[in-house]
């Protein structure tokens, strides 16, 4: 497999145009540093905010060059969690979901490329005004967190913006993209590369309980759903507008609709929703993915993975 | 230009692969007849039910080979259109947003090609059952009427169960696509072509108010929603789950979660929704284009479109 050389494998110094999502809990050292070791580039998930995991995660990812990526709202309740991060000198940090301003210098301070998630226009030019070397255009498709454009047009809407605005920028396209042929596309819509979580938390090396893996091969892409349900039952405060895809389940059907009712009942409900998750129930929690569902049908090495998509994408492109 | 072969210009005998959707009231057949005169394929839009405004646009489209679409579960309501309609010998029906069982052997006896437009994978086993020439894998970017599939992931997904179940039947993606670029991306996911509404309702033969056509130019992608309340407002029952992407103006946002409200208002409501929409304001009416407004920058004539479309899809494609 040869390297496919463009902008964005120039910056990150990869093979293939395939950067792994930072999914909180799901994408730890061992899954980074697998996508990086097969020539993409892994990012840990930083999470809400755990050190000691987070510590863990780049001993996990046994030196391979990775990044970190952070909901950004977050990290600014816990500002140290980025310094202490920035010792293990990652490639690159992104920033997700809040303004990127007040962690911007300390990024650069450590010689780490800036990623900035966005998920509308307006994100787009937050990530135009402080420079982004990467910017991530993402569709609602995404599974976990994420807004309401699709893919389709909010890629080649942001090209054009980078275009004019911000040439020297690298453009990732993410959101309902699981295969060489998402990838494909994601290239002819103007974006140098693609974002994946769903097709990698659907791997050996993600952090997810096999039951979730089983109800994802199950799972076509119409078994999902954007809700804030998840985040109430789990007491998180992400802001307006930002809601989180996960599958359609007994969980969230019995609570859609009832968002107050679920938030006068949360000292039981927040307990039973951590049981069944860590029980690996697929009905009575959160099961984060996203779209891309529909197209996913084995649980593969994350390495596999890269080099799949990375050879499909070639085939489909000639 | 040259002729760009696939199963879809084979099928259609046209030179490019883009097909203008049918939307109610903008697609006429001035629009129609343009698209197909370019080498595209022009779908006049059946609409709601109105007999005599049917005949005119078959009149206007001047012999041209066009097609119908109709809104299925209000066919079911004036099943005599069909009849109507067939006398003019369309050379395709498209069907969507309703079982297409009905009125299938009405129109393969007519002689016309049989497309169905799908908003999730019921949609696309439905369209399978009934042998369809065409299916469209409809995104929820699109302007006007649609679900919550978003196109990316939804169109590889459909050409998969097509490639397994159906594969004489030709795929088409449509949502969110306004340029070459989707186009190309289309092909790349497993289509052999597109069907795009809102790139056409912003033509000069399309049948929209000047004023509206000045709002597109302005918007960018984010400025539109998915919502049920132009449909109130216009005393239309549309099946549940199926919405109206329009421009998020100030009558949407007056309404927007107070549904209720609004049908208790009904019948000064529709008279001011009806004045607005002739009047062609741009804040308290419906505004119906889809996320795909972010990429267009000017009213275009139709054949212009379809000759850009297709020059620039090809130059991403190389």
């Amino acid at each position: 497999m040869q390297k496919s050389n463009n902008r964005l494998t120039e910056l990150l110094n990869i093979h293939h145009p395939i950067v792994s999502a930072p999914m909180a809990l799901a994408a730890g050292g061992a899954l980074a540093g697998a996508v990086s070791r097969a020539g993409g580039f892994g990012l840990i998930g930083g999470g809400y905010g755990d050190p000691a995991w987070l510590e863990e995660q780049f001993i996990t990812a046994q030196g391979e060059r990775i990044g970190v990526g952070f909901i950004t709202w977050a990290l600014k309740k816990s500002p140290s969690l980025l310094t202490d991060v920035l010792k293990h000198k990652p490639a690159a940090v992104m920033l997700s979901f809040g303004d990127p301003r007040p962690f911007v210098d300390e990024i650069r301070d450590a010689g780490a490329l800036l990623i900035c998630q966005c998920q509308n226009t307006d994100h787009v030019w937050d990530a135009i005004d402080v420079g982004a070397d990467i910017i991530i255009a993402q569709g609602s498709e995404a599974g976990g967190h994420g807004a309401a454009r699709g893919t389709m047009s909010f890629v080649p809407e942001a090209a054009d913006l980078l275009a004019e605005h911000a040439p020297q920028s690298v453009l990732l396209a993410a959101g309902g993209i699981a295969d060489g042929r998402g990838l494909a596309a994601a290239r002819m819509l103007g974006a140098d590369g693609v974002l994946m979580g769903t097709r990698f938390w659907a791997s050996r090396e993600a952090l997810v309980h096999e039951n979730h893996h089983l109800a994802i091969i199950e799972a076509n892409g119409d078994e999902t759903i954007r809700t804030t349900i998840p985040d109430i039952a789990r007491q998180l405060d992400w802001p307006r507008g930002l809601t989180a895809r996960v599958r359609h389940n007994t969980f969230v059907r019995r609570w859609q609709g009832r968002e107050k009712e679920l938030k006068q009942n949360l000292s039981e409900e927040v307990i039973k929703y951590a049981k069944a998750f860590a029980a690996g129930d697929i009905e009575n929690t959160g099961v984060w993915f996203g779209e891309a569902a529909g197209l996913i049908e084995d649980i593969e090495s994350a390495g596999d993975i890269v080099m799949k998509i990375a050879t499909e994408a070639e085939k489909v492109m000639r």
